[in-house]
């Protein structure tokens, strides 16, 4: 198929589904959406770190995936509105509120629409739409589940939201265990079945394992659907040269007890992938991923500007064709 | 007593009690607070036209009075934070949300206060003592009652919300009645029936009668408490020269039958007021109120700048004396 653009698929354009968590998983996001025709990829994203504040629901990694893909996003962050202010966060701090949460002006603008929608009684999935389709994406977006799963992290300072963790306390406490509050009360949101039965290729991001990919994988159901596609399986190294490029990854698997390895990551993710995508740096690597049962293909994964995002993206798309 | 000062009343700091609406109320709210002695001014604000929107609890009149007497408020305007900014809504809007009641960003900033204080179980009078705390307000705000108590405009296009009357509907529609939903479980709020047993000087402020006033009334036991104090019980008329000088009182009182006169406003008030006061424009209409059994004084009510605003303040403070 040598002379066929990727996206020559049987005819068919290529469809693309990621699993993604928030940063570092809306750099290959915004790869695969800027190489592949409109409308042939769908996200999915981990809800597991949104959070209620003030009344209002907030969802990080579908805001960051959006804000990304439509050209908001903070570049310097990573996430949250470019050039957005704090004027209402800044009172609500003056006044004796709740203000470890950066909440930024613009970004309250979405959690406002999201919050009345949901207290309307649409679904997250409905919401998460709407907001696509305002924001001109031609990409499906959805969220893991409807239902509210709040990542929880038990720690030596008793039990935290995700969010408290890593914002609050800037991931110093120590972590003994991690649970996905009420997953066994979700399902995937709808259209998450009809997307993984037709993808040609199946992405698990870059994104943390164990509270951005793992509570997707952990709603009932989900893994079943990813192994009942017909599409590939693979999934890319959050690891590179020992640690993780951004965010608390290491830390986690450290105090976890786990060893810090994308060996690791690729046992963890089991037989729902088929391929595991490791670093150049960690070429060495191979044998124990393919010792697995799981094939191996080294790539460049740190994806620094949109050529490299975009590199990655078409590598990957290669390793389904 | 003519060479005491108006505050030296028996040796202790007069005390004044203004009972409120938002803008009209407020700029008289602000001649009392600059020429009263700190601690001496009680102002009991309507939440009739409170609103909940995304989940949100907005005070209008009660945020009036604070961030006009804190020196926050648009003066302009005469309502929300000067120089704000409306990133917030710009984007809800541009999502497809609610964008007709004009949010800006601080003024969000204060709503996200109150409400994880009233979600956390806080009343709305604790919520508003601490907010004024926090802008080193040296007076009691006091709502009217910490109940809802959600004002309603039944009108030629159904039954309205005040504020989607006002702000949504800029006033067009018809009004045949108006009613103030669940008044009944209302009772006045903590700290009233303290500061109307104390006052000196009662004042209803130049606000709306029929939409900022009457609600205030309404609260079952508040009538009672007023006519239990000790306090010089004083109206400002909210009319001057046949209109209203700010907000649609001319036009509910012509569309809901009733003369649009001062003489009707003391009517209205009856036996909760012992004087009423006229401007220098009225100053024929003195005979009929004084036919109603009301004292009458005639004085400059319009309050065009702060030199006006204390000048009334002086001169309804003198009235006690």
């Amino acid at each position: 198929m040598g002379a066929l653009a990727y996206w020559d698929w049987g005819g068919e354009p290529m469809r693309v589904t990621l699993l993604s968590g928030g940063v570092g998983g809306a750099k290959l996001a915004l790869g695969l959406y800027t190489v592949l025709p409109p409308g042939s990829l769908t996200l999915i994203a981990n809800t597991g770190d949104d959070l209620s504040l003030f009344g209002l629901r907030i969802c990080p990694d579908l805001d960051t995936l959006a804000y990304t893909l439509s050209g908001r996003v903070s570049e310097q962050q990573g996430w949250g509105v470019q050039g957005d202010a704090y004027s209402a966060l800044e009172v609500t701090r003056e006044l004796g509120g709740t203000g470890w949460f950066n909440l930024g002006d613009k970004d309250l603008g979405l959690h406002l629409f999201r919050t009345e929608a949901l207290r309307a009684g649409q679904g997250l999935t409905e919401v998460t739409r709407r907001i696509v389709e305002a924001l001109n994406l031609n990409c499906t977006l959805l969220p893991m589940c409807d239902q509210p799963v709040p990542t929880h992290v038990l720690t030596d300072r008793g039990d935290l939201h995700f969010q408290e963790y890593l914002v609050r306390e800037r991931t110093e406490p120590l972590v003994r265990g991690i649970r996905f509050r009420g997953v066994d009360r979700a399902r995937p949101a709808p259209g998450i079945a009809e997307a993984l039965e037709h993808s040609d290729l199946v992405i698990l991001a870059p994104s943390n394992p164990l509270i951005s990919i793992a509570p997707i994988l952990s709603v009932p159901g989900m893994r079943e659907l990813l192994r009942a596609g017909r599409g590939h399986r693979v999934a890319v190294t959050p690891l590179v040269g020992g640690r993780s490029l951004k965010g608390p990854t290491d830390t986690m698997m450290t105090q976890l007890g786990l060893n810090v390895s994308p060996v690791t990551v690729a046992e963890l993710y089991g037989d729902v992938i088929q391929r595991f995508v490791l670093d150049e740096v960690d070429a060495a690597l191979e044998p124990q991923i393919t010792a697995l049962g799981v094939s191996c293909s080294v790539l460049p994964t740190v994806m620094s500007d949109l050529a490299a995002k975009q590199l990655l993206a078409r590598a990957l798309l290669r390793l389904a064709v």
